[in-house]
């Protein structure tokens, strides 16, 4: 599957993470440790999530010194470019989307090499997409904003059901990680581009 | 202890405890995959704590495809049928307390009989029962409910504790569920009836 | 490590963090399930949180029915002397400081002792003392106090650090913890006094 090379991936979509758990916090005036502990939450959490559900501990987020590092750039960074970085909005959420891609992918591939489950898989790939960006939402006392809009969890779904294809070897394994994550990334971008969202059910007054 | 004939209250439960959680969704407009999540949460969520705090893993709400159906099927149910829903609140309000007294007791007995602790049996039988309410609430933004009024998570205490007795053998353990079950609903049920709420402790101004 | 004559101090900590716990529970308005609730997981939530990502099962918090007994007395002792407490403010900071260092150290040297990773056994430590107090905050559905003011998680990192060092066998073990606690409380105290704060990242309008 290329693991080597998804490295690279890995640490883009912790920083981009990352950046926007810090750029919430700074918005909510948190202090420097509330806004490391946002960040390191919004990119480590759903990870962590994972492993403590497959007993794969402890957490591989805990132990990486790298992700710390990359939560430190991404603080920094957030801190002294604020501006530009809101600027930056449409090549930040590019770089979020493949990061969605990936997390999904990569949480699939890691479930269900432990436990050869269909549905654990499933459901911990888009944890570990989407996790984070829900404990970032609960910590600064908000509904979690991909609850209730956008074309996001939908999209860490297809990556995470086309890598489980893979799994399955119903597709190339070398290949699914890769389509996922493309799939993921457009399907966000196109819904950003063109405003999709997914059907609410109507409340009855 | 007639666990099977248990299988069909588990999902009778874990389905009224989905449907509570769509419910609340919709009222907060949230959209299809929200309202899917909080569902899933509201029924699975106190299980899949109690596992992980037992080592359990990977936890059983994540790996049964049958609580995902369920799920779906209540999520179903309420987008459309609302109103005749909310009408029908007290047939719900009955169902809910049965699956607040089996989630007890069930939890109860997976805790006991995996880890022979009487308070972590008592702990995460209560878990098992209200953890589900708790998230749900978390993620919709608001202070838990049976945090701060009714009869709902004593009557889950009682029923686990009619069901320790049970694991102790002080009780027959082919009865001790039912009796646990049956005084839960009955609790619940005249608490409602009555208006019963526990004693706050007063705020001195 | 004198552990032994550190069961006082433990116990001590849990009591003065579900005194506060309790507190913020009372203000809310919760009645007595609540409170015990919300004081329970002030107290031992943090150390639950480690113990899951350690893999030490099931958590010791959960188990050990003189934790629960000490909640219990501090519920009662908020819910009679409310007034009196509030007028002892200044006591119970010094109190809840040194439970602070207390819960730092040993959290890192749990965590050390069982996965002996420098990152693991810091990020753990800080959880510990910490991880409780945010829980609370979560539950009574507002931004965790440490995350926006205060020099509070910085005190139990120091602590943690220093800790660390007497694991490490760069200090002498016996004495690490009671320096890292002594430094923990005196720079709480410190900063109460004078009004510390870390630094804001300033928000760009």
């Amino acid at each position: 599957m290329g693991f080597e090379a998804f490295w690279y991936i890995d640490l883009l979509g912790t920083f981009v993470f990352a950046l926007s758990g810090a750029l919430a916090a700074i918005d909510r005036r948190l202090d420097l440790f509330g806004v490391v502990v946002i960040a390191f939450v919004t990119a480590c959490g759903g990870g962590v999530i994972r492993d403590l559900c497959l007993g794969a501990l402890p957490p591989a987020g805990l132990t990486n010194l790298a992700y710390l590092a990359v939560v430190g750039l991404a603080v920094a960074l957030a801190g002294c470019l604020q501006t530009q970085l809101l600027r930056l909005a449409q090549p930040t959420l590019f770089f979020d989307a493949i990061g969605l891609g990936f997390f999904a992918a990569f949480g699939v591939h890691k479930a269900y090499t432990l436990v050869p489950d269909i549905e654990l898989a499933m459901l911990l790939g888009v944890v570990s997409a989407v996790g984070g960006g829900i404990l970032r939402d609960v910590l600064l006392g908000r509904v979690p904003v991909i609850l209730s809009k956008d074309i996001y969890a939908s999209a860490a779904l297809l990556c995470a059901l086309v890598q489980l294809c893979g799994e399955l070897t119903w597709l190339d394994p070398q290949l699914s990680a890769w389509l996922g994550i493309g799939l993921c990334t457009a399907l966000r971008m196109l819904s950003l581009r063109y405003g999709w969202n997914l059907p609410a059910i109507r409340k009855v007054q």
